[in-house]
């Protein structure tokens, strides 16, 4: 297996050194990948049923990238073979009037993962920062406060018994045009289309150097930052697939020690 | 395939008349059977993929049953195709302090399903009439009173487009003591076991009358109760995904009409 260590994101991190196109993780022809995806996708099935065995420690893993970089995607793939039981999904949207009378963490923090659960972000707490500074609603100084609070706040996550996998899904300006074409052009994705990527889209430098910042400011030993080459639907599912399987081996998960007052007790 | 109709609950319905060692929908050998649930696990992700695109209506699926009926393999092996983006579990434990102060169906109203969402009930409001009537806190009227003002709330979800679809996971009183001798046995089912299940368990005769009268009382042709014989797991299994795929299909799901605007549209 290759190492991660050349995408887990340093003080001197540049984007533009990972090529969205690079592939490390895939190896063999399509029909193994399938299986090495499946083999994967199956023994997280098996870690998270121990993960909730456990019942002490939580997984959250988020994901960012623009649009149509495969969150959902990923998602669908990656976690093909665990139990809704396991893993829940929190997609975040623009705020509404609720969440923005409270402070940007408050929706965050009320759908953090529970003991024995993986959680996935699809899209996070980063849009709150990415979209305002993008937008110019903040200055260089609330961005600088705002990377404190969210490394305080991971921090309070981790030493909680949280493990936090953070992904951004790098994908080419080239790669978003045909996706975006494609869901205008075929009839069964049009339905995923929004206009208002177009406008997204048009700010696409902007956004890649603030997705660098984010990178930068908050990739920390605690809560690391990978960027994940995803041009290739299949390299993006293979490597974070991998990055989860190894984060929860990694963990150690074992049965809670039995009761020792059970032995022996029949039930009538 | 075998009828959902004898299943289906009535006005005159019996628990007793139905064998949980019944096995209706199992054909073919171990092999087959796995492959048939595979087969309708695949569909149930189409459908529930369809459901989502169309964006406009949600499916409820109420799980309930005696401790070791088998709610949690259920959703295990019914969804084990499904992705997390489309659905969703709540587990319903006894209420908390917050949740008790509210009305019960407060707790529940919370947690229906989105548009585009399968929501899985894992135990359910029905707790909040057959644990208090069993136990002797509430008296005959509040049973009758409860059952309509669930009724009501049923119906509500149904006529702002929740499809609700109830299944009591039916075992027999021998099966449940096999699973939880099971449970205190066996070291890697010994995190499941809990010392109150024994206590309910005495109480078995009682609870099956309250099944009884919930089923027959809550029973409606908008929302009708499924009775599962599930001694068997994979009979289980096999006939829920059955009936969810089958109502599923008769929703007559489609992608949503293209929006004309986007014709000839090209991304830059």
């Amino acid at each position: 297996m290759p190492s991660f260590k050349k995408y887990r994101v340093g003080k001197k991190f540049k984007l533009a050194d990972v090529d969205p196109g690079e592939s490390p993780f895939l190896e063999g022809d399509e029909a193994s990948q399938g299986a090495q995806l499946d083999a994967l996708a199956e023994e997280l099935d098996e870690l998270q049923n121990l993960l909730h065995a456990e019942g002490r420690r939580k997984l959250l893993l988020v994901l960012q990238g623009m649009d149509t970089s495969g969150k959902d995607g990923t998602i669908r793939w990656v976690f093909s073979r665990t139990s809704p039981l396991g893993v829940r999904v929190n997609a975040f949207k623009a705020p509404n009037d609720n969440e923005r009378a409270h402070d940007y963490l408050w929706r965050c923090h009320a759908v953090v993962p529970r003991s024995g659960e993986i959680m996935v972000w699809n899209r996070s707490h980063y849009e709150d920062v990415l979209v305002p500074w993008v937008e110019g609603w903040i200055d260089e100084d609330e961005v600088r406060r705002r990377y404190a609070q969210i490394q305080d706040f991971e921090r309070l996550l981790v030493e909680t018994g949280t493990t936090v996998v953070k992904c951004m899904l790098h994908i080419s300006k080239k790669e978003q045009r045909e996706r975006l074409q494609a869901r205008i052009d075929e009839p069964d994705k049009r339905w995923k289309f929004q206009m208002d990527d177009l406008q997204v889209r048009e700010k696409w430098d902007a956004y890649q150097r603030a997705y660098e910042q984010a990178l930068c400011s908050t990739s920390s030993s605690h809560a690391p930052w990978h960027v994940i080459p995803a041009d290739s639907k299949r390299h993006r599912n293979l490597m974070i697939a991998q990055l989860l399987v190894s984060t929860l081996r990694d963990m150690k998960l074992a049965l809670p020690p039995a009761d020792p007052s059970l032995k022996g007790l029949v039930v009538k």
